[in-house]
């Protein structure tokens, strides 16, 4: 549903000297008048009409790339200096330079990466916002969500939805921990939504059997016939790595994959295929040796994380190199292309979006590059 | 779907001293630590935690009342100082004290007024916002959506969806017309998703039979067997005043209403009872006299037209009077409750909110008050 | 969905000695296997294939039309025999020629003639098998189901969903009142699903306000805002005539109408758009002074009541007379077109089918009529 | 959804001789009367009310085991009586005593038994009944379902919905394969709904990569981003057996399954979580060493296979023994419980059902023994 397909397509007029904008001239006589509209709390539409309507959106956030080389050594600084019951959760968050106000890393979507030594609990908590992971590194890690204990390993995402109790740690005999979050605090803030609870616990009690959540379901069309989940996100809090990237290396058999995004799967809720929360959703996709796919640009904000390989990615114009854990977002209708340089292996790009809100909100619009074979033009 | 009812019945200990909040004491490492962050745009969360994670949301808007006796004189004057064709529409619009950076009258909802005189007809155009039209007076006024034209009389509720073209006229023969819009531009603004374009042909040509749209699917209990709708907004574009109070009459008979809102409806697509549109919702309520409501609060913002009537609101403490034609709004998470001062006659509160996009989102939460027998204390 | 459009249109060669038909000649050899499969409560399933696998269906019912001038005086008759509380309900029901052994009146649908007179009430119970009612004389007549009790006037169109508890009668005051029952007996019994129970009581308690149901959920376009309904059928128990009526003679101002039948509308549950009930639709259609249609068949059974006017209607090449108050059937998969003799009045066909059901299951196939300009030869 | 759990649970008095039951004594006058009601195509509603309105349903077929040992060797002597493309398919069918008229196996499902040679293969057809297969032996068997060509192992599950070009066959180098069919052709007969078409060609031409149906689709908890699938069954049309036993293993590690089933899981379209075609269901379930379930019974008929392991199933207080690839089915509302017999290793039924037909037309029905703690007293 792109209702904006045919005026994009014709390369409009765009100036605001027409029909259908404002072009009102100023006068003495409509300066006088805005006073009094001012004073009873009011003002003259067509007076900021063309700037709070504009022909297509303009993003929030700027491009950028956050290399692991530098942020895993910052990262890892941080366990010397706070302690997760201190600090609620030791993270460091990624601050995209236009958004710093927010905290926010990309569009309204909050992302940061947390450390966890061997025998380190955080206390438990929940808020309306909606959180998922991505692990780093480490072995002996584990979330707690609304008392379902879960197993934590490299590459595995995994999803702690809006109102769930949830706490993190890694076992005594495990090895120190590193994983990415994403948020949508942001989000939840300037829609005036959130909430937050401490448990009254301190600690969520484990009544249940470890890992009982991807144990049942997370199995490739079955679902327990005992099942009666009825909320508004998925069952299944942890895709692993092994079969999600499995997945991505079957589908590349029989498919040549989107020109803009090579061989892509979305994570999904197995019980009805819908996105696994309300708000944010994530992907995984496969670009080929040599693989450049062609530029698009949609609404909606994209956070990578490089889960395999390297390469780089256009981004309305600018270049962005990237290899293995590095960190990048693409900001809401900005032009996008990827490459993987490598002419031997497969190159993957984890990622996490707010297209199910912007989905959900009739606001998806997006628009392929026709120009140059599909092709930006890089800047400088 | 309320995460959190029992964090708020149980009046959570909300002091950030404690385990679950970040509690971390500055020190000179942590501050040499921050300036490093800083440099690889990143930052420590345990700084900000406490700040973007509020125990719960703090509206952005205050509670206004737009009176119309002020408003309508001020209205009325735009006449002779613009033009349709040149201010795009004649619209003034109403700016919440705390919300004039992004011309939004509560949260992230717009609203204004617009006027126009017999034989004006403004230009076709469209966009990714959202429009509503409640009608306050004229004779005559029309409005034409993809095609469909449609007559509109005063207290009728009429849509205009994301992406559909659109223009407003009053007829040659008819009277000066007044109506009040509201519209998502704020939210599609902040959602850095809107979109805007101007009819290639400046006006619609219209082949449909007038006011199909309503003739067809404004039947009660009946749906046309051809029926091939498969758009995500209402094709049922106005709700008549007469059919709307008539069923709102109808069913106080049989209802004790809400102890919150008296005999509440809410307009619906016909084809499938959701809401008109993906982000706004509307709905008309009916307080029977001297009724005096509970006070709720809720996420989400209210802005409302008094439809019929008069009395007050009191609005987290705040007393608002109002009468036929005034405008108020209620920011989210704000104690609210109405009362009909009339002992004899019924008072109608039309008013159009954000609801679906909160609760598309998992956002909706809503808490009863309970001490003082539900009601707040008036202040000052 | 059509899957079999390609080869009925297609005029697909049907004889059934061709590859991917069943074609083994009999032998000796094979004789003794099939003796010895017998045994085994086994057998070939060549020797059945072509007969169970037809090349498209064969109704199991033949078309029929019942006169009210008979059929009214019939029913009266029954009032002097039987009470309703000896008789349970006093029916007289429509039997199919060829469906007598499962009390059909078309397909695996049941129908019959209720008439009760002042005074008159029978006792509550309640079946797996859903029913709904089309008033065709009297006052004071009322329904009860699930504890609302509801006034029945001429032509209103009635539901008793599957699992109610309902009972009928006439108020003291009232007048002989007679209706057409519509259930899906038959289809609860080949299903091997139908349930019965009478109620503890006898009869149910009111204690809701009278017209509680058409008074909160009747009105076009509103639902209450209270509404916690999640039954699997509608809310909305009664239609109204006049409502109906109206909503008929709107749409057909602004529509040309279906090629095959007129101006139709379809009885929705207001809450979802949904067919009131799981098993049974019905529908009102309208067709205008001299109005013939083109033929069309397909898979599922219609039973129609005549509403207003008079005509007839061509039933697989056979011609069925036709004036108010007239029942006729249309079997699954037969050729159907109607006619409106008068050249001045409009004349309205109330139905019910079984269309969810087929729908439901996949089942729905259409094919329209394309020779001699889409109007079949009648047959003597 | 049991609207009848109240009456079923009270132990209703079902003597017709009461209130809401017809209990109508004859007359002279009434015969005279339904003489005169049969020459017009009616009946008295009450002389056949009681019979077609049961208290509960009584079940078309009876429990039948059918045993692997008899049934292969006939089904392997076909290979030298027919040939599939004379047969269209070399099938032995599985008849009920008590529905032989219909060729149904259990309800209004059909199943057999088919065999295929290497090299073999059967001409292309489609028809409005859909098919599942359970494969029992062999090597290299393959169906192609739209285009769609797809390997066939030991106990994988496949289905060939309603509507689909479908035809099976054996590679050159494989191995005499045998499987059970299951299809809903009594249904489709009974509603009056089959049709039947064979390929234009014969043969369908294959263009699409081998097996991309489970390569592209059979992944947990992700699905293809460019996916446009919107047909009513599942893209996934096979479910390998390794996948799904390993599915319910795990389940069994966290799960006390279920009092009536044991740990068991339904097939699900991954898209939506629905059954994999509209009419049919199919369940794997796992019987504990040891373990013997309790008794239940509801609406619907189940053909089961024995997937692994051997034991008994106590049927209306009949005792049925089976083992590996032994068939048996379930009649609807016959009480039944499993025992697995072995103390050591795990025992596994696969079945298939009506069961989406018999919930979407509202008439599931379920009621667990409470007597003699849950279980049956075996008759004989």
């Amino acid at each position: 549903m792109n209702n904006f397909k045919e005026s994009l397509d014709a390369n409009q007029d765009r100036t605001d000297d027409q029909l259908g904008r404002s072009r009102v001239t100023d006068s003495d006589a409509l300066e006088a008048y805005y006073s009094e509209l001012d004073g009873q709390n009011t003002g003259a539409f067509w007076k900021v009409a063309n700037n709070i309507e504009p022909w297509e959106p303009k993003a929030l956030s700027e491009p950028v790339v956050w290399k692991n080389e530098e942020l895993r050594k910052l990262v890892l600084k941080s366990i010397d200096l706070v302690s997760p019951e201190d600090a609620g959760r030791r993270v460091v968050y990624l601050k995209n330079p236009k958004r710093t106000e927010v905290s926010a890393a990309c569009g309204w979507l909050f992302s940061g990466l947390q450390v966890m030594q061997p025998g380190e609990r955080a206390g438990a908590h929940k808020h309306a916002a909606s959180a998922l992971r991505f692990i780093m590194e480490g072995k002996g890690a584990y979330t707690i969500v609304d008392g379902h204990k879960i197993d934590l390993g490299a590459r595995d995402f995994v999803i702690t939805p809006n109102g769930t109790w949830h706490e993190h740690g890694v076992a005594e005999d495990g090895e120190t921990s590193m994983w990415q979050d994403g948020l949508d605090i942001p989000l939840t803030n300037v829609l005036e939504s959130n909430f937050y609870a401490v448990h009254p616990d301190g600690y969520q009690t484990v009544d249940l059997p470890k890992n009982d959540s991807p144990l049942t379901y997370g199995a490739p069309g079955l679902r327990p016939e005992l099942d009666k989940w009825d909320k508004p996100y998925s069952p299944l809090m942890k895709y692993s790595w092994d079969q999600s990237y499995e997945a991505l290396l079957n589908y590349s058999k029989v498919t040549d994959g989107s020109p803009y995004d090579g061989v892509m799967m979305r994570y999904m809720n197995p019980q009805n295929g819908d996105d696994p929360m309300l708000t944010m959703g994530a992907s995984l996709q496969l670009l080929r040796p040599s693989e450049h796919t062609k530029a698009h640009r949609h609404t909606g904000n994209i956070i990578y994380q490089v889960a395999k390989g390297s390469g780089y990615s256009i981004i309305n114009g600018q270049r962005f190199e990237w290899k293995e854990k590095d960190i990048f977002c693409v900001p809401t209708w900005m032009w996008h292309e990827h490459v993987n340089t490598s002419s031997s292996d497969d190159a993957c790009l984890f990622s996490f979006n707010d297209l199910p809100t912007i989905k959900k909100l009739g606001f998806y619009v997006e628009q392929g590059l026709v120009d140059n074979n599909g092709h930006q033009v890089v800047v400088a």
